[in-house]
């Protein structure tokens, strides 16, 4: 897919110009110099040639079809540009020129109009507003960034021009190759979700790189990031974390930035690595496009010093993974060809005079230790170290079997050996620790990649019952679906809810205590009404018809006293619940990502200490279970001081039909199930209280 | 101090040698290469001439007083090159030579007696197993590392040669200078704490840096500590927090890395930055060296591209710093100034196509801003970005009055630009996330060295009762104090403890709870008995005299049946205390630095959500209060859903009390005071149970 794009056979450049250090001459020179073997087509009224090239008034002059037209002219003569490339035939256009939809509201209806231009005639837009893009293995640089890398695994989409050509410059000053490179833009037509799908078909691209502020689309990208996902690696770096960050976001692109949780939620259901920092983006990019996936997290360590060996067993147990036990046999092995002083131990120590080829031993008994899932060796320049000649021994003995991910500390003494890194396909990072969290990030994903198929449960519920009571609700345009309704639809949802009803009289409240069975609670019932029990509109443990009676009648009565204005319905009777663990589960509805999950501990755990997790729904079992495991307070849940466990499954299903209803109900756009009642083992959870917002607006429309 | 190592006018090279490549070589190159201006003597009996130096076959042969002598000859014959030495009248002898401490006991002994050899005459010994020290200031490279660095304020400290070498090459490559480097090795005499000092008194030295793999003397360290980050920063890594990190400390250096909760404690009150990883060691140096303190932490963002602004305005957000509200003023004048697309609000986006001279206007306006305390400036390669001649332009405008750290993203571009930062001591990172780390290591720093003077609080207290109390304990060689006696302990602490006291009959046990007045709790006493509750030992909530009579009578005898060889002492009666939040304070006292006091809530905060907080005794008012705010469920202690505040300071009273209660006994190894019962302002905590645990060894020495 988007061959016109990136693989062109002929690419007008409107706008070319004769001036070095324009726009339009850049891309012209930077195609001409990428060694681009099709045909470029510069088109500007004004010139005869451009860089040696013949130079059109128009593309209508130049009468022969066009695959990609890249348009660098002024924001008022786009428009035209465009019109003249989609006569011209072309496929694919891309549009550098800036001020559109970052500048207001004006730039913005432009630029729609160019993206409708093109998708009635099926051709596909880039940018406005961007750098253009660069194919290595098709010798194309259709951008005005001059540095072309060379052909390699990593292709790159990149949402800031800037930050593209940051990399661009980085991986020339390391030696590091790309496959594709786009600059995004302001994604009139072509966006993030296009670009992955596209390198995810893409035979050329082994690792996908990502620089994002926003996401057009969260179903789709989602959709299409799992997808990819599973057939080669994803790291995407997510500007616009903090508020602050946000702040920034908006008034750069345009864009809202959605919130960084949902965000976190969504890479993790889809598999997408998420680099913290900028340099860990290529960090982990070079660590999956140069070595084979780990099959487990047990960790050799090579070094030449003990500090660093330190620091870097020091990594490996602080990310997660694990310092490898050689095997006897290995240390054996060690202990007759190295030193007497070496320490084959892990961290194996080579010596500070290791030659390359004590390195080679360390790499060849490291790899053969079945006991080992990757190596990460480490030199520093110490007065007998040969660096390129170590980085050749150590390319040399790779057999690709395990990962190997190298750190040559310092800097001038330590750069030959570096470049022979690159060279040899070995990732190369300036400090042990860096080294480590690459190969970290290797071991998420392939945990990913393990999971197990999801398969969403279907539980059997009377969805039309809920759907009755949410339109009611839409009708009367009640936003908030109140205690009762909101059980009857849990009810709906087989939530094991304690029975009750709503009472109208005193009489009324002890039929329903005596059907109900005591002892039972009581709680007034108006829509007016948030804090019932600050005006005494709750009372718990009632034991027999007397003392509901009677609480029925002060109720009432209070009640009216303390807020006369307020609507009542009636009192809510019910069978207290029986005693349990106190869990919240949740949802919200991400503008972007749509439904999240939430579960936490009821109370203080979720207020204070803000031990939640979210998932995006809807969620297998096995994630369901995931959100519990991953709260810091699970370890309550299993049974502390030889408590018993709960029943956790219970609570695991209990997010799965909630995750049903909110996947059912797209009015539902916050929910609460608090406190969400669980008991031991063998015992099913009670819903005890719950609340429920609806989108009237969405609603309005859908009736 | 030290001068005889620092700044020697002659240096004997024991073990010099005409081969290239031997470190005796390469030593004597070295500071022939350094510059060095004194008189450097060559010793080897069997060479007449080294590089062109006269050799002499000892040094009683060279027959003049020597300040420094190097010593690199087979370890068998360091010590008679160092009785040689210290004949020679050398003030200081650095032992370049490996085999000692590190290899073995038969190396550890030989090492103690050079160390005792030196200590006899007050020679300062440094190493051995060492790389040797450089001096920039004094032209002196006496290491067998071939860098010589540009002279600077940043001096280092490792004990890990391989390091500091790593280091030499880093700073090379990054055109940074250095004021002294000295490889500690395995620290026979001179040790961190030594070179700390001198470092904290030399003028030169204006940043101290180290790694650390363990620390000599912990009481020792931090007082120096103390005393030198008051004068200057000192940003520390210490290796070995993990626990395979440790096991690989100790196979290589021979000494036991301490733990890391007690290394964060100790660097913690003596105000040491600690580095987290290896890059972030020069990443803050180099901000103290170059930069001054910032006032707050208000942080202006420069920047030609938005995403790269998002990044650092994110990284400000994120680790707690404030991306500065601009002056309205500000922004007026640099509306006026700047191109209509720019962005004048925080992040200042100067455009990708700006001119030096754009981004001075900025720096210029961002410095005068009383709003700001700090500037970060970004610059990414675009097409027309000119980074030297912008590195020279934000140089030229630096006011000196706030921080500027700078980020040139990208590689081979920006490279003439850092190469410019680095000559105009302006900090360069290689993204805007390392850059804002730095910051606040640096707004870190500032806060430490604002805290108000440390005055511990000596509460008056009863210390020969407490004394005599564990005499007895240590007499009778019993181990663990119990609750009875424990109780006894913090009372005479003037803890307030529930009263009670023990019963021996069921008489004895009901006048003590007429005394003490009712409701009461009683509790088996025996030292043989560890779960009381298991057996039926502990009842609480008696009301009344018969109650006390039938439970003592029905404790003893069930305790009796289940338990029968169980010495039983007798029954406590005590008052019950009243209800109230229930915290723990506690002790453990860490081999290298002492003392440790703990706080945490009690329960489940302690042992699921491991929420807790150290700091090293004796702690002040201030420190105790801290160590409350520092727990996550701080806020419960705050109240919370409208919940009253409980006593905060009296529990900071508790830790204080506590502190000096552990401070005055060393004898006491572990304490616990779980549940100190804390209720509202006004009322006053109660500790309701104590273990305390001695150290029975050091106690028999000192009884």
């Amino acid at each position: 897919m988007l061959e016109a794009l990136f693989t062109p056979q002929t690419i007008a450049v409107i706008g070319a110009s004769r001036t070095p250090g324009k726009v339009g001459h850049e891309i012209v020179a930077n195609l001409i110099n990428s060694g681009f073997e099709g045909t470029i087509v510069p088109v500007n009224p004004s010139a005869n040639e451009v860089l040696g090239l013949k130079c059109y008034p128009d593309l209508k002059t130049f009468g022969q079809k066009v695959d990609l037209s890249i348009i660098s002219v002024p924001t008022g003569l786009v428009k035209t540009a465009l019109e003249g490339s989609i006569q011209a035939g072309c496929g694919a256009v891309t549009v550098i020129t800036a001020g559109f939809k970052e500048v207001g509201a004006e730039g913005a209806k432009l630029e729609q109009e160019l993206a409708v231009l093109c998708r009635k005639r099926g051709v596909r837009l880039m940018g406005p507003n961007c750098l253009g893009l660069i194919n290595t293995h098709h010798k194309m640089n259709a951008s005005f960034a001059k540095q072309m890398p060379l052909p390699s695994g990593i292709s790159v989409l990149s949402q800031s021009g800037a930050l593209a050509t940051a990399i661009l410059d980085w991986a020339a000053f390391r030696h590091l190759g790309l496959a594709k490179m786009v600059s995004i833009g302001n994604k009139a037509d072509l966006n993030e979700t296009d670009f992955l799908q596209a390198f995810a078909e893409d035979e050329q691209s082994k690792v996908i790189v990502g620089y994002l502020e926003s996401i057009s689309s969260g179903d789709e990208f989602v959709k299409v990031a799992e997808a990819a996902a599973s057939k080669k690696p994803i790291v995407l770096f997510k500007a616009g974390t903090s508020s602050a960050g946000q702040k920034a976001a908006s008034s750069h692109t345009g864009s809202l930035a959605g919130a960084d949780i949902a965000y976190g939620a969504a890479f993790h259901r889809s598999g997408v690595i998420r680099a913290e920092t900028f340099e860990s983006i290529f960090d982990y990019a070079t660590a999956f496009a140069m070595q084979p996936l780990p099959k487990g997290n047990r960790v050799a360590i090579i070094t030449n010093a003990g500090g660093p060996g330190i620091m870097a067993a020091d990594a490996v147990e602080n990310m997660g993974l694990v310092v490898a036990s050689l095997h006897d046999s290995t240390a054996t092995a060690l202990k007759d060809k190295l030193p007497p002083a070496a320490s084959v131990a892990n961290p194996i120590d080579v010596l500070g005079d290791a030659p390359p080829d004590r390195y080679a031993l360390a790499m060849e008994a490291a790899q053969k230790d079945d006991g080992v899932d990757a190596v990460i060796v480490i030199l520093t320049p110490q007065a007998m170290t040969e660096a390129a000649e170590t980085a050749r021994a150590i390319a040399r003995c790779m057999d690709g079997s395990k990962p190997v991910l190298v750190s040559f500390m310092g800097g001038l003494d330590v750069m030959p050996g570096r470049k022979e890194l690159a060279a040899s396909n070995l990732p190369d990072y300036p400090s042990p620790e860096r080294a480590v969290a690459a190969l970290k990030a290797m071991c998420d994903y392939v945990a990913w990649r393990q999971r197990p198929p999801r398969i969403v449960t279907r539980f059997p519920v009377n969805r039309h019952r809920a759907e009755r009571i949410i339109k009611q609700h839409i009708r009367s345009e009640t936003k908030n679906i109140g205690e009762v309704k909101g059980k009857d639809i849990l009810r709906a949802y087989n939530f094991n809810v304690p029975p009750g009803e709503l009472a109208v009289t005193s009489e009324d409240a002890v039929s329903i205590a005596d059907r109900v069975g005591y002892p039972v609670a009581m709680k007034i019932v108006s829509p007016d009404i948030l804090h019932k029990s600050d005006l005494g509109g709750v009372k718990l443990n009632l034991n027999n018809s007397t003392e509901v009676q009677d609480t029925y009648d002060l109720m009432m009565m209070r009640v009216k006293q303390r807020m006369p204005q307020a609507h009542l319905e009636g009192v809510y009777v019910e069978r207290m619940c029986t005693k349990g663990r106190e869990v919240i589960l949740g949802m919200t509805r991400d503008p972007q990502f749509g439904p999240m999950l939430m579960f936490g501990l009821g109370g203080i755990f979720v207020e204070v200490m803000k031990d939640v997790t979210f998932h995006l729904a809807p969620v297998t079992a096995r994630e369901a279970k995931q959100m519990l495991e991953m709260t810091r307070s699970y370890a309550l849940l299993k049974g502390v001081r030889g408590q018993r466990s709960v029943n956790i499954d219970g609570i695991a299903e209990g997010i799965q039909r909630l995750s049903q209803l909110v996947t059912d109900f797209p009015l539902i756009i916050e929910m609460d199930i608090n406190p969400f009642i669980v008991g031991p083992l063998g015992t099913e959870p009670v819903a005890a209280d719950a609340r429920i917002t609806l989108n009237l607006e969405m609603g309005a429309k859908l009736l």
